[in-house]
């Protein structure tokens, strides 16, 4: 089933990189600059919250396509009102905030995992993130992918199945010769019904101490490993 | 003037892999597979004398938008025809002329050029070819760049000011912000009209042994390097 692969597809956050880790201590570090309490686990947490309804609503066509930086700002608006905190971020603290999305720090597999599966794939970064975030982020990280595409340049957001669909087309393969890679059954789910075979990678933190991943038992997938490396291997490399 | 800049562009055919060499000699081996004699140099010339046409008609909009390969192809069946050797290529075999394209040496100073470039800034691949050709070919070459940029991506091709200002905006920088580096004047007269800042690399046989490259003396630009190296080494890295 896997035969016909010649595209690795990867999602990234959650995925690639830690999010919570890399957004909770920038919000930390920020909110600490400007003299202000804010816990910034609990904050990164409820700005990650608002990433799906916001994606939503540009897969519906409730709004223009808009890119994640500025639904992110959008949401870190409404967030820093919510938790008693707009007075303190002027406009450069809240770019700043947006850009922390921008320099998250890679699983401890990940740039290892690519370099091996490189040599028998093409390795593409396939994510929500706009085409400058994913620029930005995959070089501060040193990830070794041969390119980047971002949903930006279908004009939607996963799981919409057009977005993987138009990812196959730029490599001018078939969707049945992509393997996404995800830790979110919801993402596997849109490459699914867009014709891709689908791995699942188990990253128990990636929502952080305090919440629960997706785990393999609940997710419907081609392939289940528990990192980058087991990939590797389980692909021959 | 250069020192707003944050990405630098590559023109890729020409100016950082040799399309000359590497199309000539897959010609010649794969014309010999077939028991024909035709002159690989010839050809490869004569096929790159069709590109600028092919791209003209569909920056005025006289055809849809095709990906480099479809015009390589329409353009090869023609060129066959006319060196009277249309009979010896089938299906097969001419597909793999069109993918010589996707498989050319990098220049000498290519790799370590773009390493040391890439400590300082974004270095972006910006080439009419498309995306799934430049994704095969700056893999097979090792060309460590950050991001591949494709005219397909803007929907035309360069010199169309389009193609630039689209790039920009993919990376979230404005025009003058880019460097465009490469080795023709149209290419450049191109990126200075979107409002990039222009280098021009002399690549005195990029049109093989038999015709004129462009020569500084004769482009206009901000710029003028003999190779990747020198370009560090004007910008400081």
């Amino acid at each position: 089933m896997l035969d016909q692969v010649r595209v690795l597809a990867f999602d990234i956050f959650g995925t690639t990189v830690d999010w919570w880790t890399g957004v909770s201590r920038q919000v930390d570090e920020i909110a600490a600059e400007r003299g202000v309490e804010l816990d910034g686990g609990a904050f990164a947490e409820a700005w990650r919250d608002r990433y799906a309804p916001s994606l939503r609503r540009v897969i519906v066509g409730e709004g223009p396509f808009a890119t994640l930086d500025v639904l992110h700002r959008e949401s870190l608006d409404d967030l820093l009102l919510a938790f008693g905190a707009a007075d303190a971020f002027d406009e450069a603290s809240r770019e700043r905030l947006v850009r922390a999305w921008h320099r998250l720090p890679a699983w401890d597999d990940a740039v290892d995992g690519l370099s091996r599966l490189g040599r028998g794939y093409v390795v593409a970064a396939l994510s929500n993130g706009g085409f400058a975030l994913l620029t930005n982020l995959v070089k501060a990280a040193g990830l070794p992918f041969d390119c980047i595409i971002s949903a930006e340049l279908a004009g939607s957001y996963k799981p919409d199945p057009r977005v993987y669909r138009h990812a196959a087309g730029l490599l001018d393969v078939q969707p049945a010769q992509v393997l996404m890679v995800a830790a979110h059954g919801w993402d596997l789910a849109g490459a699914r019904e867009a014709g891709m075979r689908t791995a699942f990678v188990e990253r128990p933190v990636e929502k952080g101490p305090h919440r629960e991943a997706d785990r393999r038992a609940d997710v419907d997938c081609d392939l289940a490993v528990a990192g980058f490396a087991e990939l590797a291997e389980a692909l021959g490399r």
